[in-house]
């Protein structure tokens, strides 16, 4: 594959993961639902109301906007060499953060008999399917910037010894 | 520092990273706790009961396996560049299983008002603190996991150019 070729599949795979991490910090910051608890007291479900959510939203945002700087640097820029370094540690961040937003909505979802947790998910069904859908948007933008890091290791390490030494 | 030196930082810190994973899995795998709800229902809250706390003690075993093997890998060994991605993919399984385990944890301390669930560590707060001790253990391991990927890359890759090009 020629250099400029591969500069836009990148480019193109970069657009991908800036979608997808938009979409769900859009899609979770957004989720609200007015629900009642056993028909009496009522109240509006929002993100904000859970630590993990929040977490997953600001880690979707710091990601985003690092996609958005890195489509303007140039490509014969020094500082692509960081850039492995800050897609390492925005991974991190992505995995970090989706696994705090999945435990809890596995709680929602299911509920823990054990904790006297009940499920939630029954009374804000909107909230739920809307949350789950950042958390897929949040998982493709993880899966894209991991593929992206395997890539940057895989040109710069070869560690599968492809190319011949 | 000479080769033989660094070898050897790097073999003590591999197995500070490999007490740190076995003493997470193995402090979170035997926590359990006899408690009572209300002073009514009497419970027994162990690890299993909550799939994120599962998780955590998974990939620490997984994560424990791996870093006992790596030890007998000798040092001029072709494997050595599999290593770092595998030191990475570890360090995300790591990261992951952290946040779903602290966020569950963060719950279970604090509760969530809006979901309904209550605070559960004032009535098993040995169990609570067992937990505690085990992320405690988890996050120095995967500290050290991270520092060995930093390291790695910092010596195959150079991204921040401090070697002459």
């Amino acid at each position: 594959m020629a250099m400029s070729q591969r500069a836009t599949v990148i480019l193109a795979t970069r657009l991908i993961a800036l979608i997808a991490t938009l979409i769900a910090a859009v899609v979770m910051a957004s989720s609200h639902e007015k629900g009642s608890i056993f028909g009496a007291v009522s109240y509006e479900a929002k993100y904000s109301d859970t630590p993990a959510f929040k977490y997953f939203v600001i880690a979707n945002v710091v990601v985003t906007i690092y996609g958005f700087l890195v489509l303007f640097l140039p490509s014969e820029s020094q500082l692509w060499r960081l850039v492995l370094v800050f897609d390492l540690v925005l991974t991190m961040l992505l995995v970090s953060s989706i696994s705090a937003a999945l435990a809890i909505a596995q709680v929602g979802k299911k509920g823990n008999s054990h904790a006297g947790w009940l499920p939630v998910c029954n009374q804000i069904p909107k909230y739920c399917s809307q949350t789950t859908a950042a958390l897929v948007a949040g998982f493709v933008g993880l899966v894209v910037y991991f593929l992206l890091v395997c890539y940057s290791i895989h040109r710069d390490l070869d560690p599968f010894l492809v190319r011949k030494n």
